[in-house]
């Protein structure tokens, strides 16, 4: 059995929810089918979760609202249309809206249950259409499927009894469509996961039912060795080991919504991320374990918009606890680290830009000088991140050679250096204006080179 | 005015004495001048500081002191005679030890006492054969000096009160000789310094009177780029930074107890390392600051004897303060760490080995497993580390590069590398067995081909 997750843009339209449909009738072993809300059409078009808070801010700050009631109408009456199902679904759904609108509830729940909707059509028009063309489905709400949730509104945690009542659902009959996103308190609350929170709906219902393989489909063919934005068309990743996956999503891979995996990882089951528009390709799949023979570089991540803290002071190794002070400095002004390299006089803390102002800025640096009395503190912003990632990479020879020279024949300063921390990956640091060049560098040293 | 300060084998007998003498009449600058214990005279000979602990061993556990003292005296005595100084300087001697060693004070005051005795002999006879070859020279003890220490015997710590009064030693007529070593608390107990000690009188004395140069004369040309027993015959540093020392010095450079030259560096005070036995060479210079353009590797450090402790739990970095609580398991089993760089989902520890038992090993693993629950802790010996030191470091492109192609063509593999903390340094953890090799393709990378 197979959990097969959609995202936003295969459920946009009829056309893209008629490929679902044919995704699902080519290989019945995908019982469970998780959906998105509707994704966006073209570029600038609105996600139908959008409209749908658009409509609950209104409401709430008694604005019009009618338009966009108008407006979310209009683009279910369109999909419904033109998968000539029957209109009793729209009016299905226009009560769903109404009810959640006009229900006497706090504020954040009422916002959750609107939230909510986009999903749960999504279900209810592909489970309608795949009875249409002769299979049997059924929608089922998370409610009845078993998903119950923490009471955290728009952050919900799935609770661990949730998953034995969801191994049931391997028992009934035919296709069971689950809307993504939502799930229910033990007090029958309407929650939603964080945002993005089908692809964590899927990864449960995998774990739940102990799926042989979850599927999750997007609009890419496969996750790629590094970002296409800065090299034209990068290799494929073939199959990566969640440890990989994880640390590639660290640095601004963005394949996956970050915590979703975490269900089908902690029961070993494999993810296999395809394209709703090209599904005969293979995809990308992620796995627990590789072979050895198989272990080598398999992609380059990067992200900017860090600084670096550095402190020096003479001495500084002697002086006990002088780096746990300069954390709860940070601590104390709710600045949050990645990472704090320590030389024997040196110290430097690696945090995201976007947590200063010149102002928090300002009181960092005083504080530190009038607490801790270095010698030198400085902070320096326009720090990018690079990311080697690969299983095995600490015993292989030569990895830092690679990927040093690599750098310095695109003429790039390396400002950092972390290797050994972890065993999946070298992290490098360099300026950001050096990043496009550096990435290029790199992905002909470890991905064309190879082949030659 | 300038402060010499002679090593022990500058001072272990009377051709070397003669050679001290020499110096300082080359350059009657050299006004003040510090002096260790007899060391050794050849490779089995004992220290006369080593004999004194010995009398001070056997007296206090009352089994037969005579024949060291014998031993020692005879020591004096070949000394004294070889200089055709005086006999009276002798029985001096004799009193001063045999004062030590009856007099009614606990233990441990007993053994500074003692243990003092080496430097000061060694600056009684210098003074009195500078006086006996004609120039004005003045046996000054530290009391006299105003080396005012802490009471904590074997371990005194400078008071800052000493300056000021050291400075008036500039005043004082001909050449001083103190023998280095040890102070006086305020209350006029006789308290040693770490062993070693004698560096850092020179420094104290240096910074307290302001000196222009401080001269640390010892039985070696020069500081060397790289460890001379691994690489034969290696380039000499010919200046180098108190940053760059003190780098250095951690991973195994021992030039230097360790401590010992911070008065001086305090004070921005120049530091030349001279031989006595090649006083025409110019030794190596250890300076506060350097022109950017003379920025460049300076020297290639390395020690082994490390241990790594590498903890692995998925989602460790969401997990607050899990890095502190493993920190917290090590201080609470007295275990000092070296550095502790972290990953994602990863933390290594760098910890010296020798500071493990097997028990201990096996409670902090379990302690580790028990508490924090990790997916993998491991702790592997055998660890080596190499610093690569020079000021610049981290403007300078390919530093990486070259090293990493160093070790990569020596076939070691690099455990970890730690860059961008430290500004004048970048470490690399490597296998303690490919050490030599390490260094010898890194020297060669560095010092060798520079030259071409």
């Amino acid at each position: 059995m197979k959990v097969a997750k959609f995202g936003g843009s295969s459920v946009a339209n009829a056309t893209q929810i008629k490929k679902v449909c044919d995704i699902i009738r080519t290989d019945l072993d995908r019982k469970f089918v998780v959906v998105s809300a509707p994704g966006k059409r073209f570029k600038d078009d609105i996600k139908m979760t959008d409209l749908l808070i658009n409509l609950g801010e209104a409401y709430l700050s008694e604005t019009d609202y009618e338009s966009t009631l108008i407006h979310i109408e209009k683009r279910f009456a369109e999909i419904i249309q033109d998968l000539t199902l029957p209109m009793s679904l729209l009016e299905d759904i226009r009560q769903t809206i109404l009810k959640a609108l006009h229900s006497d509830v706090p504020d954040n729940m009422k916002m959750d249950a609107l939230k909510s909707i986009g999903e749960d059509s999504s279900a209810k028009i592909v489970s309608a259409y795949l009875t249409e063309t002769d299979l049997t489905s059924h929608y089922v709400n998370p409610k009845d499927a078993g998903i119950i949730v923490s009471d955290e509104p728009g952050n919900a945690q799935i609770l661990p009894e949730s998953f034995e009542k969801l191994y049931l659902l391997r028992e009934r009959e035919g296709i069971i469509v689950i809307p993504g996103f939502f799930g229910y308190t033990i007090d029958n609350k309407l929650v939603t996961f964080s945002r993005g929170g089908s692809d964590i709906t899927g990864s449960i219902i995998a774990a739940g039912v102990k799926a042989a393989l979850y599927e999750n489909f997007t609009d890419v063919d496969s996750v790629y060795t590094v970002n296409p934005t800065i090299v034209d068309q990068p290799k494929e990743i073939k199959t990566l080991t969640y440890k990989e996956m994880r640390e590639l999503s660290y640095a601004g891979f963005s394949v996956f919504h970050d915590e979703a995996l975490i269900p089908a990882f902690k029961q070993g089951i494999p993810v296999a991320i395809k394209n709703t528009n090209n599904p005969h390709l293979p995809g990308t799949f992620v796995i627990a374990k590789k072979e050895d023979k198989d272990k080598c570089v398999v992609g380059i991540a990067s992200d900017s918009g860090f600084s670096t803290l550095y402190v020096s002071k003479y001495l500084m190794n002697r002086e006990l606890g002088f780096g746990r002070k300069l954390l709860e400095i940070l601590e104390d002004e709710s600045i949050s680290f990645e990472h704090a390299p320590s030389g024997i006089d040196d110290l430097s803390v690696i945090i995201r830009e976007r947590q200063f102002t010149p102002a928090k800025e300002a009181k960092v640096i005083e504080r530190i000088k009038n607490e801790l009395h270095p010698d030198t503190v400085s902070l320096q912003h326009g720090l990018a991140l690079i990311m080697i990632v690969g299983e095995g990479m600490m015993n292989t020879i030569g990895i830092a050679q690679k990927a040093s020279t690599a750098l310095t024949s695109a003429n790039v300063n390396i400002k950092m250096i972390n290797q050994g921390s972890s065993d999946v990956s070298m992290m490098f640091g360099i300026d950001a204006d050096d990043l496009k060049p550096a990435i290029r560098s790199l992905y002909q040293v470890f991905f064309e080179e190879q082949q030659n």
